[in-house]
């Protein structure tokens, strides 16, 4: 029985017992939850050593990251590494993104090392073999590959069964027409055999594939924009819709769905994203990409999409997929890796603290206690990075001082405790 | 007269016409802005080589950086280059804000090759003066340290004049009780002598050395919160009310004003706080430091900042001081000013986007289409940073291909060209 299936029939699984308890949520709202799809629990029976988490809009907003190795950088041993500096920081999830090497065992390490959850697209899987290896990309062999993830103990999988052959023509209209792999792929593969994309043609065996597991769909956006230019525009909405349609078709089938979304937003169109996903897929859980508010700034996307990634979760989104500084730009080193899961916990926190999470708000006004008592092992033990702060007040030039050289003995707080020694 | 009285008259000045003509406006409309006090062009008859912006809610966000030497960082030079970083990276705004060495003269010599606008906070001088040289902190002091920043050139003072008596009491309740610097000094200074805050008390005499120089006054905010969990509150809101009075005032006065705001604050809050300053200083721009999201977040700040920024920018304020990854820290490194200039900028534009900047968004677009045909180098040319996004690639495992190295092979742009050279 997957989670859904259990929490409609009103039973209480000991996963939702240990989100429920973690997220100080009472289990029997919780099932209710995930009995309407507001939440899911991507907790693969095959995860072995995996620990349940919640992803919904009531609950506390998660992040992922992105990992996997490229053609250019095959090591295990590095991406178990990206892993676990991952799960220090803080992050709910990691996607294992791997194009390269021996894949199936790079997922089963990945996988075992991992205490958080481990999503996967296969597709990439499909693609590569073919490319490679001149394995044929039919239908059995997606619906074959997708299997191999479900048994290995893969929480959730992306799939883009939304971008159909009718909305192609969309594409052309815009600046940067299909900017998801997944999606290009597909996009590529109906062109070629002039036929409609297999994951949705297939949709009912990728269903029993995913129930056998409990295999948390995430219903991936191939055509979320890439550009401002192409927010919220025809392909967009078009796919949209029809993941709409496969979000009602999963709950039925009771397989766990959450919805992915963009991309490239403008801040003035991020509500708007986020109620219409949420009107047109009740209420399942949204998952975005960024979103980035701004095209222009390469290097530096993880500050435009924590941007978007805050505003989203505020307005509702569930669960942010992080973006580094090298996004658009390289494979993305250890140092950016960190660089993105502290921008997106930064995000998610912020947003946890606008929706009036008890926790969140606790975290910071500890925090600021300790500020105001100039106590800097515990500031640097509660902070998101502790790396960094730590760093930076060594290499400045009061070191050992009360106050930060910032402001120096002109320190605000330094200012007002002599005033009130000496006047009060 | 100054602008406000120009406007006022009818009369549409050369700065108002450069204005408009950057900002692609009709004259006469900024005209009645000016007039109304919605927007104001600080720009000191005495700063020789300064170019006029405009700073208000209907215009491009606009960005400041605070520069200035430290007692351990006495450097004249360092300064000037900071200022040249500074301007490159587009920022329309610095402050000095030098708390040692010849302060005088290093202020001479900032506006002397600032083309951007040059801001102050005459408050430090008497601060500094009077702890390291025992010059007495009197009302004559500050009136005429004040007077000395006018005649020099300064564009815009700070001055924290609405933090009264009667809000200290307040402040007692608070995480962080007072984080301004200058606000912590005028408490003490209150508190000393048993007075009125003098620049709550001669703000007349204030306001006749402003208009003297058409020095735009930005109404400091001495009680802004300094901890999520002070956001808001009494204290802020009767500092609030108060600058409420000074603008009407300094308007009557026909001396331009704009009004400056917090701070930390949870996104939540941040449109009530800009709605709040709108509807209590009559649209006067609103000048925000931040705000800052999350207090957990030291060494990231300038990210928590970008996201309040980008959302109080959207919801209408004006002006963004940046915050840099060195805040609560260290006083900033060089890197550290480019990267707060950077994160500033993103949010001002992304804001600028939101708004319906039709420059903005054309920024947007027409880097995306180099982006969709592989042309780095313009990309490179157009990016906010051109710096970062190119040592990236250079260090990349790809740096001469016409794909990055995030997907390589597998990039979604090539992959659609591609099938699309074959199938189509």
């Amino acid at each position: 029985m997957t989670q859904l299936e259990a929490a409609q029939t009103g039973i209480i699984t000991d996963e939702m017992r240990i989100v429920a308890d973690d997220e100080n949520v009472d289990p029997e709202e919780l099932r209710r939850w995930v009995a309407a799809g507001r939440a899911v629990i991507p907790f693969n029976k095959n995860h072995i050593n995996g620990y349940p988490y919640g992803i919904g809009e009531p609950l506390r907003v998660k992040i992922n990251a992105n990992i996997g190795t490229s053609p250019d950088n095959v090591s295990l041993e590095h991406e178990l590494i990206k892993l676990e500096t991952v799960e220090q920081l803080g992050a709910e999830s990691i996607m294992d993104l791997s194009t390269s090497g021996d894949l199936d065992m790079i997922r089963q390490e990945i996988i075992k090392h991992a205490k958080i959850m481990v999503g996967t697209v296969p597709i990439y899987q499909v693609m590569k073999e073919h490319y490679e290896e001149s394995r044929p990309e039919t239908i059995d062999t997606i619906l074959e590959t997708i299997d191999t993830h479900g048994r290995q103990g893969v929480d959730f999988i992306t799939v883009h069964c939304g971008i159909t052959r009718e909305a192609l023509p969309l594409v052309e209209k815009r600046v940067m027409q299909i900017v998801s792999r997944g999606g290009s792929f597909l996009a590529g593969w109906m062109q070629r055999y002039n036929r409609e994309n297999p994951l949705y043609e297939y949709f009912d065996d990728l269903l029993t594939i995913a129930g056998k597991y409990d295999m948390t769909l995430s219903l991936g956006d191939g055509l979320r924009p890439g550009a401002i230019a192409d927010a919220t525009d025809e392909a967009q909405l078009h796919e949209l819709r029809i993941l709409g349609e496969l979000t009602d078709r999963s709950r039925r089938a009771g397989v766990q769905v959450m919805v992915e979304g963009p991309g490239h937003v403008p801040i003035d169109q991020i509500k708007k994203n986020v109620e219409l996903q949420k009107e047109i897929c009740g209420n399942a859980p949204f998952y975005v990409l960024g979103p980035l508010t701004t095209d222009v700034a390469p290097g530096y996307d993880h500050i435009s999409g924590a941007i978007g990634g805050a505003m989203a979760a505020w307005y509702g989104a569930a669960f942010l997929c992080y973006v580094t500084p090298a996004e658009h730009l390289r494979l993305p080193s250890m140092e950016d890796v960190r660089e993105g899961v502290i921008a997106s916990k930064i995000a998610a926190h912020s947003a946890d603290i606008a929706k009036g999470n008890i926790k969140a708000q606790d975290w910071d006004r500890r925090f600021s206690e300790a500020r105001f008592h100039f106590d800097w092992k515990k500031m640097f033990r509660m902070a998101i990075d502790e790396r960094k702060p730590r760093e930076y007040r060594r290499k400045s030039t009061h070191p050992g001082s009360q106050e930060c050289s910032m402001c120096g003995e002109y320190c605000a707080l330094k200012l007002r405790k002599k005033h009130k020694s000496v006047d009060m």
